[in-house]
C-alpha cells in the first residue's frame, strides 16, 4: 500500500507530537518538516534522518507526490496556510482554532468541499478515550438530560501573544462540549481580565445558555498556580467528573442527583421548615477507557479520512462553530453584555 | 463573672452548632432556645438539660435578664427578628446574609449604633483559622498586589426555598473577599440557570471587577456531584490556594508567578517565535493553622464584644456590604448585563 | 421502657466519646463518670449537668440500680476493673484490647458466661460502615478467595507508655481482620524499632501467614508525618482499598486481577521473551455505605445485647483472639523469629 | 569530538528507553540494537532509521570501533553479557539488578577495575531529581538523624518469571536506601507469598535493622489494585515523603516531630494521665527539584564516565550491595528468621 506523504508546517510545541504520530503511523511517511525558523530545525534534524526539514513553505506546496499537510502554527497564520494548501490540492489537518473569523473558516469548508479535499480541525480531546467514553454514554442516555456543563482548564503560563485565554485555552472546552453536547447555545456571556501590556485577558469566564436551562461555564486562566483540567456535566439522572490531571480514573459517573427536579416548592417559612427534597447519593463508577494517546487516534482518524474520503469527526464546520462561539464571546468581552450566538449556514 | 445570658432563635440546621458552642464557653449561658417547630425542640430537651426550649419568642424578648441572641433562621425573617431583639435592648449575632435588602440592613445598623449594642453577623469563615492567616499573609505583603480573587464553591443541595444560590452558598465567599481583599468591586456581574419551579437560580457565576484590572469570580452550585470548597487568590509576588476539603495543608502558598506583568509583547509571527516570557517556579509552603472551630472563635469574639464594646470583625456594615454585593448579583442575573456596585454609607 | 443505667470508667481520649454517644441514645441514662482525675472531670461537669462525676469507683459497683459499665482505662487496668465490675454484675463494654493476656481474656469470657452478662469488646472499626459493607461483598464471594490483607496506620503520635504500637493501633487492624477474614493465622512474625527510653517499639512491621498462600500484614507508626488510615484486601476475583481518610468514597472496589492466578510459567529466556501474563484491567466502583458513627452503632448494639442477651459481634472471645495474636506478635518482636500462633478453647 | 558509539543488548521493556535517550544525548551515536527477538526489532526499524538492528551479539563484541554496551535483558543473563562485553573492552551500562550474586557481581567489579573500563548500574533512582534533591537534604544534615526509611512499591503485574517481586521492584528500593542512607544493615528480614506456580514470592515484607534503631521496610508487590511509589524518611529533626506518582510536589518536607526522643516515661497509672509528650507540627515545604528524565541523567553521567574515566556514582560496587543484600533477604524468605547481613570486600 502506497503511504500517504506528509509535510508538517510549523514546529513549536506541538509540530513534534504531530511528527512523532505520524511517523509512528505506518501508513503515513512525513517528508517535511516546514518551519520559519531555521534554528529550531537543525537540532531536531539528527532525531528523523529521513524527514526534510525547510524553512521553504514553496518546497511543500509544489511538490506534487505530496498528499497532506499537517498546520501548527500561531493561529492568525491560519487561514492563509490552509486555503494555500487546499489550493495547492492538499488535505488539510489544522491546529485549533481552526481561523480567527468564521466568515473565512467557512470559507476555508467551501474550498475542501470543491476540491473534495479533508479538512480536519485537530480537536485533539475528541480522540482522547476519556471524551469518547463520554460521548457514548451521553448518547446511551445514561446522564438522562443534561442540566449544565463546567469547565476548569487554569494553569500558569504560557502566555499567547496573539490571541487571548478563550482562543488558547477555552478552544478546547468548546470543541468538547459542542461534541458532548450537540447543541449551540442561545446566550453568550464573557468577562475576563487582563494583567499585561497586550491587553489580551488571561483570565476569563465564559458562560452559554442553552434552551431548557441548560447552562455551559469555561473557566480559562494563563494566571493559576495549579494545574486543573476537569470538566462535570451534570445531568437528570447521573453526573460526570472527568479530570484530565488524574493518572489513572480519569471518568467519574455518579449515580447522585435530586428526585424531583420540578420541585412545586413551599413559600412560607413554617413550610420551609416541614418538607424536605429528597437527594439521591449513589454509588460512583470510575469505568475503563481507551488510554491511547489522542493525538495518535487523531492521527489515524485523518489517514482514515483521507484514504476514502470519509468526513471526519471534527470537521471544517465543527471549527466553524468553535470559532464563532469565539468571536461571540469576544464581543461579549469588549460589550460587559450578554450577546445572542448568531449560526451561519453550518448550523441549518 | 457574671455570665452572659444568651437566646438562640431558630433551631434547624445552624442553631444547634450555635448551642453547642455558647454552652461549652463558660462565659455565656444558653438561657433559651426558641423555634416554631416544637416538635424539632422537643427530642433535644434531653441533650441540655438547663436550657429553657420555648417556640414563644417574647419569652426571650421581654426576659430583662437575657443579655443577647443569636439567629439562625431563614432569611426573609432576620431583619424583623434582629431589629425586635435590638429594639428590646439585646445585642445581636445574625446568621449570614444579615438580610434581604441593603436598605434594611443599614438600618439594623443604625439601631444597634444608637442603642450602643453589639450586631455581629456570623460571617464564620472570617473566623476560620485558615481565612485569618491569609488576611495576615496579605497584610505582610507576601502576595504582592492581588491580581485575581476565584471561589468554588459547589456540592449537592441544599436547595433552599427563598433565596438563590448566591445569596446561600456565594454569601460565604463574598464575605471572605470583603475581609481579604478589602475593596469595593466597581462592576457585578451574574449568570445563573434555574432548573426548579422555583425559579432561583441553583448553579450561578458571579464576576466581580474591581480597579487594577482586579477579578473575582464565584462558582456556586446546589447541584454539583462533588462538594468543592476552594479559593485561589494571586498575587503578583505569590499565589495561594485554600482548600477547605482538605483534611490537613488547606493553605498552600506557591511562590510562583511571571517575572515581568507588564509584558511589552512582539505581535509578529516571528517575534512571536523568538522570545519567551520567563515564569517563576518555586516552592510550595503549607503553613500551620489555627484549627480551632471557627464557630467557636466567633461565638468567643461576640462575647468579648458584648463584654467590652468593642466593634466586631464582622459587624453591621460588613454585613451590609454583602447583601448590596448580592443585590447587583441579583440585577446582573434579571437583566444580563454587568451592573455598577452602588456604594452606600457604608463604604464611605 | 426503663432506661439502661450506665456508669463510664475513664475520662480520657476516648471516655468523652462514650458519654456523647450514651447520652444521645433515649434508651440510655448516663449515670456516672468515674475517673481518678478529679480536674479533669470537673471541666465537664457543666456539660452533662445531670451526670454524676465521681473518682470513686466503688460508687458505681455498689449501686443495684446501675445496669453496665463502659471502660475507657489504660489496658494494664482492664483485667481488674472489668472482673469487678462483672462481679459486681454489670454488663461490661471495653476498650480496645481486651487486656493484656488471653489467660486474663478468657476467664473474663468465663466469668461473663457464668453470669450472663454481656462482655464486648469495643472494636469500633467492626461498626463502621464501611468494614460492615466490606464483609458483606466478602460474604457474598464478591472478592473470591482472598489473597492478602494490607493495612497501614501511621500518624506522629501518640505515644504510648504501656504498650508498644501494634498494641495500641495494630489492634484495630487485628480485629478488622479477624471480622473480615475469618480465619487464625498459622504464623506470625513483628519486627519494629523504639526510639525511645520506654524500649517500646513505636515502628512496628506485623506478618501474618493463612493457609493457602493468603498473607497479611500491618504497619503501624507513631512516627510518620502524615496519617494514614488504609486496608488494602486482595481477591482472585476483585480488590478493595478502604481509606479511612477519605471524606468521601471511602471504600473503592476494584475489578482487577490476573487471569490465571496458577500460571505454568516458562523459565527459560527466550521463553520470559515469547509469553504475556494477562492482566484485568475493569471499572472501579465506589459505593455507598452508612455513614453512622460507629460508636454510635457500637453503642446502640451493646444496648441491644444488654436488653436482649443476644451476643455481640465483638465479644469476649473476639478480644481473646485479638489479645493472643499480641501476644505472638510480642514473643517474635522478642526473638527475631516467625512464631506459631497457638489457638485456645476460644478458637474450636 | 568523536561520538562514543554504544550498543544496546535486549528491546524489550527498559531497551527502547534506553535507544531513545542515548540517541537524544549529540555525544552518542547508537550503532547496534541487539536482540534475540528479531521479530521486535523488525517493528522499530522505521523509527531509528540509522541504527543496525541485529540479534548476533557477536557483531558487537567484535566491532573494535564499539565503546560501550547498555544491557537491559533479564536478570540471569546480565553476569555472563556484562562479562563478555568488559572482556571484549567495552564500557558497561547494565540494569540492575547488577547480577544473581554478590560474588558474580565482585567478579565484575574485579574485571572492570583490571582493565580500567566503566562499570555503572542503572539504578535510575540515583538520577532522579527528587532524590537528588533528598540525598542533599540528608548531607546538609536538615533531617537530623535518620530514624526510619519506608517504602512502598506495588502495583498491578508485570510479574516476572525469573525472579521474584524483591528483585524485581524492591532493588529500586535498595538502591534508593543505600544511596540515601549510606549504612550496611545489621539485620535482614524478608517474609513473603507466591501466588502462582512459579514459587516465586509476588507480595514481600523486607525489613532491615541498622545500628542506632534505624529501621528500614520495603513493601514490594505485583499484586495491588493501586500503584503506589512512595517513600517516607523520618528523622528527628524533619521527615520527607517522596510521592513519586504525584505528577508535581513529589517531595514533601515535614518540620515535624517530637521534641524529645530520649523520653522518661512515666509508667504509673496516674502518671500516664497527668503527662504528655510535646509534638512539634510546623510547616510543610514542597521543594522544586530538576525534572529532567532520570535515565537522561543516567546516560549523561555515563557518557561523563567514559570520557573522563571518572567512577560513577551508582558503580559496581553499589551494585554489589544491593545483591548482597537481596541475597540475605531470601535467605530470610526461606527460613523465617531475621538474617545477618554479611558484608563483603565493598564495605570495608
Amino acid at each position: 500500500m502506497k503511504q500517504i506523504r506528509i509535510g508538517v508546517i510549523g514546529y513549536g510545541y506541538w509540530g513534534p507530537n504531530l511528527v512523532r504520530n505520524f511517523n509512528d503511523d505506518s501508513r503515513a511517511d512525513v517528508a517535511y518538516v516546514c518551519d520559519p525558523q531555521a534554528a529550531m530545525l537543525e537540532k531536531h534534524r539528527t532525531r528523523y534522518k529521513s524527514v526534510k526539514f525547510t524553512s521553504d513553505l514553496d518546497e511543500l506546496l509544489l511538490d506534487k507526490e505530496l498528499d497532506a499537510v499537517a498546520i501548527a502554527t500561531p493561529v492568525d497564520t491560519h487561514y492563509s496556510l490552509a486555503k494555500a494548501a487546499l489550493e495547492a490540492g492538499k488535505h488539510v489537518l489544522i491546529e485549533k482554532p481552526l481561523c480567527r473569523t468564521s466568515s473565512q473558516g467557512q470559507e476555508l469548508v467551501n474550498i475542501a468541499a470543491e476540491r473534495k479535499l479533508v479538512l480536519m480541525v485537530d480537536h485533539t480531546f475528541i480522540y482522547h478515550g476519556p471524551i469518547r467514553l463520554i460521548k457514548k454514554l451521553i448518547l446511551q442516555a445514561d446522564l438522562g438530560e443534561i442540566l449544565f456543563f463546567n469547565s476548569v482548564r487554569v494553569n500558569l503560563g504560557n502566555f499567547q501573544r496573539d490571541v487571548n485565554v478563550l482562543w488558547d485555552l477555552g478552544a478546547h472546552d468548546l470543541a468538547i462540549m459542542d461534541y458532548l453536547i450537540g447543541k449551540r447555545p442561545r446566550e453568550v456571556f464573557a468577562i475576563g481580565s487582563a494583567h499585561t501590556d497586550s491587553q489580551l485577558a488571561d483570565i476569563a469566564y465564559l458562560t452559554m445558555k442553552f434552551e431548557r436551562d441548560l447552562i455551559a461555564h469555561v473557566n480559562a486562566s494563563w494566571l493559576s498556580p495549579v494545574k486543573v483540567r476537569q470538566i462535570v456535566i451534570g445531568g437528570t439522572r447521573r453526573m460526570i467528573v472527568f479530570d484530565d490531571n488524574s493518572q489513572v480514573e480519569k471518568v467519574k459517573i455518579y449515580d447522585k442527583g435530586i428526585e424531583n427536579m420540578n420541585l412545586n416548592l413551599p413559600t412560607t417559612a413554617s413550610q420551609i421548615y416541614s418538607s424536605r427534597i429528597q437527594y439521591r447519593h449513589g454509588d460512583m463508577v470510575a469505568p475503563v477507557y481507551d488510554v491511547t494517546e489522542a493525538l495518535r487516534v487523531a492521527v489515524r482518524h485523518f489517514l482514515d479520512c483521507v484514504t476514502t474520503g470519509e468526513t471526519p469527526i471534527t470537521d471544517g464546520a465543527a471549527g466553524v462553530r468553535v470559532v464563532r462561539m469565539l468571536e461571540q464571546a469576544d464581543v461579549s468581552l469588549a460589550s460587559g453584555k450578554v450577546t445572542s450566538y448568531a449560526a451561519g449556514n453550518d448550523d441549518v
